[in-house]
């Protein structure tokens, strides 16, 4: 069974919102292993609207429609539908009753137009709307599928997965199979690397497949599987995510919706573990991203922010004679922030940021230049980087790889 | 002429991204007065894409593509459009020399298939891409004007802004009108306060038009007057700004693409003060919004991560009675953070971030319960806050208000 979502207002045309009905309907039709191949999207403008269902009816089984079926002159979808199909429009009684209700319940006298609301297709199932007061309409007619939605996403959602995903499994019978996927994140790869070193998995894998996806500097895979029963499937999975492991397990960093900064935050906590940071170059970015977590008192210890030489010397105590010849952007300098806000602190570890963020180059050392410097209880130890993009993506890769470097050691 | 947008990318129809590129388009075109009818998505499918194609040539005069210009064997938006069009690809040098640049850099060897990302149709127009590694293109054959950007936000915007507007403008030659726009921006008032403050205007004025959009965190108005040269279009919207600016003018923060922390940032360097930041709620957040300007060593002097009391107390010299008494999260302890942190770091400002951010309550005080204090040279201020929302928000709105709170000050 193939999908089709069709969205219906002038308002995704104007760029005033997204179309994030599409995407939400789409997640939810992966998951049944319904195949979506098309989204459209069209004004409130009837030639165009029935050309559109035209073309959907050519090459899609399942028409979902969003938007359109309010009480005002330019929602048009239902009479648009209701007449390129040829069924009358009736009155229902339930959604009548409920927008009455309503009316009555705010104390304002209901304008007439609202009536409009409560017509549906003769002979088709009405999806109630318990979040508003436009219900849904659902039909198979000729063997292909009509489903149509509110615009709001806050209707739309919960009408769609209470009341369209039952009506469709209902109508798919026997079809209805197990999918499960997961998603498998990497940080410190480049999405064609990745690619390069798992490709003959990923041509040749059929079940589960593998889906690389570039995030924002990072990697994604998401790996599904279609199965019978969910064991077998989580099996499946587990299999291929060995294979993968094996060859770039180095560069993952955790599963799903996770993000770096929880991943180690995370870490910190289970290992009741405090770090503290001293931030050059990234400016207190780092600490940001820890605090975002709930509970980031128990792990982040404190931090200092030394942008320029004299907070280094006063606070962090690194000697002058080091930012004289070494610099503030070398690997030495690295070391001893990290080492010497650890001490400050009297934190487990200690973590250092510093580097050149652009667009200017200083102490004579190009934009991207960039030292990570990590004390644990054992050992100190510096990463250097090179860093591509502007003075944006070198702070926030500089911040991840801090996050990243630090769960990696905190794993072991 | 009519444009139609379609996006390339199976993670569209997965539902893993939403298509804001359509989005972002199709404000920019609504900008220059091009009537958009039509969004498509499609996935990385040659047949269905030629197929996709073949229906928007039959009803647009402008296709914008986005998506499937990647190095990956699944990027096929390029070959598959070469192909239908019956035009040969070859490689762009300065696209070329920007790849192997790129990864002499990183210090990594290049990938064999990123040499494809080069490749453009003989004969088009190369939109470059400074943001990334795939090129844009552009060219008009049999009257239908074709444009091929990336996939990534980061490189498609602005590369549409700056390449492909031009590019269009050029092609629809004298029809072209003078569209003049200029956003303001608000801090610290919800978009229907300002809208009930401005409503006679906003219905009443027809050239210039006022459209409010409410951002995240903040309210916007963009003002748009059509007009025959451009004196007479900054005119009549200076006239309109000082209308606006006489019922809610303490709210302006600045014009067009800036930030908060820009202005604040800009305002500190144009003056030659310095600020240094006392960050518990905050974390780095403050630290981090001044540090994303280039030059901000001539602004931020340096900085206090001090999420623990014992940091408080040890770095910041806050007595612990007041810690006892008055408790971290109390407009005394604000007070001081801001002082002590102006002296320690010897700067011209101080400003100290305290509170609770949530989820749980903290010293009985609940999540949103905030004070900020700012040192001045001449007096310490502190403002105490509600704010709404979750963690995320509580924290944002914080950083936010610090900026806009001192950008008033530093106006005067």
């Amino acid at each position: 069974m193939n999908a089709e979502i069709i969205a219906i207002g002038s308002e995704l045309l104007l760029g005033q919102i997204a179309n994030t009905n599409g995407q939400f309907i789409s997640k939810q039709l992966a998951d049944q292993g319904i195949n979506v191949y098309h989204h459209s999207v069209v004004g409130d403008n009837k030639q165009r609207l029935i050309s559109t269902i035209q073309i959907a009816e050519e090459r899609s089984d399942l028409l979902i429609f969003t938007g359109g079926l309010g009480p005002t002159k330019d929602d048009l979808t239902k009479e648009t539908i209701a007449e390129h199909l040829g069924l009358p429009l009736i009155e229902n009684k339930e959604a009548m009753d409920f927008i009455e209700g309503y009316y009555e319940k705010i104390q304002q006298p209901m304008s007439e137009n609202n009536r409009r609301q409560a017509l549906v297709f003769e002979g088709a199932a009405v999806l109630p709307n318990n979040n508003g007061m436009a219900p849904g309409i659902a039909l198979q007619k000729e063997n292909k599928i009509y489903i149509l939605l509110p615009g709001p996403p806050k209707e739309m959602k919960p009408m769609f997965t209470d009341f369209a995903i039952p009506y469709i499994q209902q109508l798919r019978g026997e079809e209805v199979e197990l999918i499960l996927s997961r998603v498998l994140r990497f940080y410190g790869i480049g999405e064609s690397t990745l690619e390069t070193k798992l490709m003959d998995l990923i041509e040749g894998q059929t079940n589960p497949t593998i889906a690389p996806l570039a995030g924002i500097f990072e990697v994604t895979l998401r790996l599904t599987a279609k199965c019978d029963i969910e064991e077998q499937g989580e099996r499946m999975i587990d299999e291929l995510e060995k294979e993968i492991f094996d060859r770039v397990g180095q560069f993952f960093y955790g599963y799903d919706d996770t993000t770096l900064s929880y991943e180690t935050f995370d870490m910190l906590q289970e290992k009741e573990l405090t770090v503290s940071c001293a931030e050059s170059l990234t400016g207190g970015f780092f600490g940001h991203e820890l605090t975002k977590q709930p509970g980031a008192g128990q792990v982040l210890q404190g931090g200092i922010i030394c942008y320029q030489n004299e907070i280094k010397m006063n606070q962090l105590k690194i000697p002058e004679k080091v930012l004289d010849e070494d610099g503030a952007v070398s690997e030495l300098c690295a070391e001893l922030m990290a080492e010497n806000v650890r001490e400050l602190f009297k934190s487990d570890y200690g973590i250092s940021f510093t580097g050149v963020a652009g667009p200017d180059e200083m102490e004579g050392k190009p934009p991207g230049t960039v030292y990570i410097g990590i004390a644990s209880p054992q050992e100190t130890k510096v990463y250097p980087l090179k860093l591509a993009g502007d003075r944006n993506a070198v702070r926030t890769r500089t911040v991840n790889y801090g996050l990243f470097y630090l769960l990696k050691q905190l794993v072991g």
